[in-house]
């Protein structure tokens, strides 16, 4: 069902610090970066091989990752794992009882179509599903 | 100097419950179990394409993962990313400043020579560098 670690989400108070350390001192190639204004963020791609790690600022205190970073500061937010048939993947959460934010895929970074799952469905994790727009 | 994400590591108050999940539910193959002495878990691998989902139950309270677990709870506990030589990525972060909790490479699990980089160093997030035992 799932193919690979799509990429795993860090929230961040400073992007262009962020991307300083990310792109200039461990040396990931930036790959992309998108205000998602339906998430309430500007996010920063970079890769790692075929995954990435995805920045995350928040566009003000009161969108999700506005108050992750109030409540538990700068860390990762969340897990995405690549599937894709992001229809059948939910179809089959759902079939086995997993309780999703998404019922349905909505669009991500990169016109991917994307879902989220709870975390206390999940050991805690923020786990999203990623269908890339190149699948299609 | 990063392959790929080797991993995510989730800390986890009942690991069986999470690998019934993980395995069960997500149908996520899993990998290896093993005890990490030396960490202070109990550890079990679950295949993710090319990537893993690391579950983490700490072996007493007093560990790292069972302080994670008592001030926030299950969930995110680090990343991994993988290298294909340790010592050189170690240095290269040395040169560049970055703040090491290993300066060495110590064992980890299924034989890997493993670091850790500071959370403060690294945008909150736990960072771990894993040369994977197949790699020598």
């Amino acid at each position: 069902m799932f193919e690979l670690i799509d990429h795993v989400g860090v929230a961040v108070e400073d992007l262009d610090s962020a991307v300083s350390l990310y792109e200039g001192t461990l040396g990931m190639p930036l790959a992309h970066r998108e205000t998602v204004a339906e998430q309430g963020v500007e996010a920063v791609l970079l890769d790692v091989g075929d995954c990435h790690v995805e920045l995350l600022r928040p566009l003000g205190p009161e969108t999700a990752v506005g108050r992750f970073l109030s409540n538990r500061g700068e860390g990762l937010h969340h897990v995405a794992y690549r599937v894709n048939d992001i229809d059948a993947t939910l179809a089959r959460l759902r079939d086995e009882g997993v309780d999703l934010i998404d019922t349905e895929p909505r669009t991500g970074i990169r016109d991917s179509r994307v879902a989220f799952v709870r975390p206390r469905a999940m050991t805690g994790v923020l786990t999203e599903i990623v269908e890339p727009a190149e699948v299609r």
